[in-house]
């Protein structure tokens, strides 16, 4: 399979998001994990923490790749020579959102496919919007995120 | 990428999956259309005649094979040697049935993935079922599947 | 505007079809409303009763006219002259199947045209089918259908 | 809380209708299980099995009872004296058709309530369904019912 | 049954809030009517003026009382010892929303439930955003929320 | 037919929305564009630019005009004379959001119906929003709005 990419905000990178980069590893030949760099937004993250969190997790799989980049996701799949875009689908308001952004990618770019998959059962509830509320109350996130972040989290909001 | 499946009952083969094998077999490596003998539903084409229509129509596509299997999809595929499901998404009630059916393929066999794409906007709407209601009724089915099964079709409702 | 139909099976017709048939009459200029003679489903009532049972309540719209058809609803439309079709959308089950309905006839016959009216919030869950069960068993089911229909439809299940 | 009812098919039993019974059983001051004897369905197991089955599981529940019903679920809960219904959530699809139905029970008797717990994410991809599916071509169902349920359900099959 | 929490924002209460404090209130043994005080949304009414809107319009209820809280909804249930969780679902997109957050909170504390009740027809459209939306034009607002709400909320925008 | 409104910020027209015109117009009898001049969004265009921007697009449709509007779009439909609003369905989250507008409208109006149109097919994932998103980054637009309004929108951001 052509090079494939994942692309997100992994703000933070949640045990879903892992569950998505290990099976969609052993499913193409090379994946590419996208940072996406979105100024409008504000991250609770820096780009390069983003990046860096990602790569420490996922350093052991010899086929995935970390970068990042802003403007169309079209685009910078041209400059890396991705041609299938890797999504994960929770729910029905996912799944027309992400049918909506495919298929306009598919208009621009005809050679583009989008590939879903279906979120673990385990982590369909999850999401980095529901890590970051938890986290701001002091919540236990030991559940929804790799232990090693657990600090960095709390640190962003000045708890412990 | 490892080898893969399409299956369904294309009873009978219709433009949308058509355009699904297409796609696909531009992702995966190998990929086999898998024609579902469910004898408890009644078919208008036999089995071997779907085979047969499915065969015609992809004799071009170099990585592209036709099987036909009755029981349960996971045994299928452990005999052929195949670890990915690849099934098309039109609406969010495809969505949730297809949901469920991935989950309990992947509970049965966790080796197993199912991939998604979303179905090609030109045939959103189109399904083998309205094919056979508009087919039963005399009325135009050239937008619907390819040419030659056209008289196939009515033959099977006495029309023409 | 030009004739329109209000296409449905009205097995039996409920408060729901009623207020969907008073209020598209008072949009459109024309309204046929048209029974589907479906012989492969099991009717309650024969397609006469149907008929009969419409006319009877909408005899004092001027602009409504009631008609029977079988096969394909373009067909229908053709002989009679309608380019319009009205449909009520109550839930979300609902409008897919409406849309894929909706974009087939529109593939079929490019000048026709399918308008939605949403369904009166205080019938949301009403359907002939809910109305069947519950006289099945003696329930009931007069917030569900005209007062003199009634009688008729326990008398199909030997009640009273 | 007054008395509860939560109704169903139950052909077969599953592990996620016992994680409903369960939670019910902690929220409700009493819970009855009530067994729908739909003769219009075909059913894998009769009426007395299936209400055999609950009571073997669920006998060291102090407040759980198991009783069967034909008719509708209002009469049969009229007759038993209970005023709230229990109903498990899955999926989009299940919840318009719960909807449907819970606002039916309300409009004919508006002294009931249906409440809504959601399924457990371990389950929710599970059905009877999908239980006698697998079991009808030897699969493994024992990640879906209990462990004394397996060889009955297979008898049912001849299998085994 | 244990305390019930029925957990909002209540700016303002409307009577689609006031049925569901009603039917809750019939079932549960107690219910605390939970106001956030969420610091991040910009709300129309103080937390005070809510709270106290609340307790004008439900001083004839014995079970039920009204708090505020800020922070995670499951730590303050833990604080005055409510086990059960009350929502209301109206659409798709607010069964799926509800799901993810009671599947979470489930995940932090497996002692709580999320019981669901569905809204009364008549208030099926209604929300506190389209209150504000009306008022903002000094729209009427009469069928939306209690006769005495209607001045403060006109006066929160300066009409009359 | 009565005069009816088809209401959007049309920030900018996309090929959908004239589709939607175009279709609207062939059915009712007149059909009036009401451009909202929403002050609480940033929009791209100024309200005397959108509205120019129609009226160049359906200045030869004998029966379309545009009109402007500010507060509730009731209250405008009244100023003109419309009883009717005309609506655009996509998605099943339009769809929710759409029935709920309209059930509010028609509470405040019982005179006024909405009616609603299938979106085309070829522009079902097309939104002014993904106009502006591939337009601020220099992306291909020529698919999604007429050839004249490209650079006038690309100018907005600067480029070219």
């Amino acid at each position: 399979m052509k090079k494939a990419i994942y692309p997100g905000s992994f703000d933070p990178l949640t045990f879903g998001h892992l569950d998505m980069i290990e099976r969609s590893a052993s499913i193409v030949d090379e994946l590419v994990v996208g940072v996406l760099n979105n100024s409008a937004k504000n991250s609770l993250f820096s780009l390069e923490e983003r990046v860096s969190m990602i790569k420490e997790m996922t350093k052991d799989y010899p086929n995935v790749t970390v970068t990042s980049f802003n403007g169309l996701l079209v685009d910078h799949m041209r400059e890396i020579g991705a041609t299938i875009i890797v999504r994960g689908l929770r729910a029905v308001t996912d799944f027309e959102y992400e049918l909506q952004i495919a298929q306009t990618n598919h208009v621009q770019e005809p050679g583009i496919e989008t590939i879903f998959l279906t979120t673990n059962l385990k982590y369909s509830y999850l999401s980095s919007t529901i890590v970051k509320e938890f986290a701001s109350y002091g919540g236990d996130i030991s559940k929804f995120v790799p232990e090693q972040f657990i600090d960095r989290i709390y640190a962003k909001y000045n708890i412990k």
